[in-house]
């Protein structure tokens, strides 16, 4: 056994998951659940526990994502640490919350009922414990970012799409209402949609026409402020 | 005194901080220090330490800073969670990274010699103690992205440059060699410099043209992706 020669003070290393799903019909939700240990056991909460001596955050959020949820390989990534020395009224905790965004759809059938966890209306979720609003706020500003940078959010929309799939997205997104035409025009010129030769007859009689992303532009539209860097190779050391 | 009733295995908490300074003549640099604790006492390694009782991670990493090298005010944010269980040899320690990306000459006077911190080149730095390269390495990749995201790097131009001094940046960035004819026709195509009537003359005979930033342009440029969204209203929750 190694002697321990550090002398400071440890604390309790926690996670939350902050899971953010969309669904089409309904709209941004966020996964919350019931508080399943003491002090505040009930309270609604994030998903969350404690990291374990043999585990990485990433794997303490999968766990606990999975024993809460039952939902397996959801891609999640690190937010942001909080850790106020009063942020948790029991003892000193520091959290490190992560963040995912999911459709809904795709991880309906893995999340059975037998669970505790509830989805919620990003703009109208009940009081949470903790500064766990607080970390909701952030995940919602995040996505929101996130849509700035990657217009089609492709993890959220499927490999054909009507124009009024995307314009409910940005909606729901960013809580406001577009007028059809206008945002259609506005989409259509950033010339990073291909217009297929199919319509989508389901919602109207006419029917809108499905588009794709055009992957090659969309990458290129990505890196359009580098474009006077040409094809820059990055060099690093190792 | 309050119970404590929450039964997990604590640990240490620690801080380090990535600091990447732009010097105009000599490129990108980062600061390393040698540890001045047991064990590894002497060893290479970025500035950190652990996160006190009454502290958060941010309070941690600028007291750190401070001590260790006599900087004051400068901007961190945070950079990635470490937590390998493996990662100290020591003794479990999770670390929170912090990343801060500065031009040197502005905080030149403040370090004095009295410290034992000491830049490197960040392509040509010596082996770090546990994981403290592949920390650098990621800090190398933010100030890439950022780069590729905020094409001027506001921070670390001066309020009026010529394009040289910006071709240097960018060279220095991402380790490339370009051509001043061409760099200079596509940095004012993307039309987010302004060209002044006055020239640099201490560099060339002929002198270089000073610019500066259109800034009303900038920002519009890095929303250019959403502008099929118009001024959305961020409407939040609380």
């Amino acid at each position: 056994m190694i002697a321990k020669r550090y002398k400071a003070a440890k604390l309790l290393l926690a996670v939350d998951c902050i899971i953010i799903g969309y669904d089409e019909d309904d709209g941004l939700k966020v996964l919350i659940t019931k508080r399943g240990f003491e002090p505040h056991k009930g309270s609604l909460s994030l998903m969350g526990g404690f990291v374990q001596e043999d585990e990485s955050v990433e794997d303490a959020a999968a766990r606990i994502l999975h024993d809460l949820t039952g939902l397996e390989g959801v891609y999640m990534e690190q937010m942001h640490v909080f850790s106020k020395p009063d942020r948790d009224s029991e003892e000193r905790t520091v959290v490190v919350a992560f963040f995912a965004l999911i459709d809904i759809k795709k991880y309906q059938n893995q999340m059975s009922t037998g669970y505790q966890s509830k989805w919620f209306p990003i703009n109208n979720y009940p009081e949470l414990i903790f500064d766990h609003g607080e970390m909701v706020e952030m995940a919602k500003e995040r996505v929101q970012y996130r849509a700035a940078q990657h217009p089609l959010l492709l993890e959220l929309l499927p490999g054909k799409f009507t124009i009024p799939q995307v314009m409910r997205l940005y909606e729901v997104l960013y809580n406001v209402k577009f007028d059809l035409g206008n945002f259609s025009r506005k989409i259509i010129s950033t010339g990073l949609i291909i217009k297929l030769n199919e319509r989508d007859k389901a919602n109207s009689k006419k029917g809108a026409y499905y588009y794709k992303v055009d992957e090659k532009k969309y990458q290129e539209g990505f890196r359009r402020f580098l474009n006077f860097v040409n094809k820059p190779q990055f060099k690093t050391k190792n």
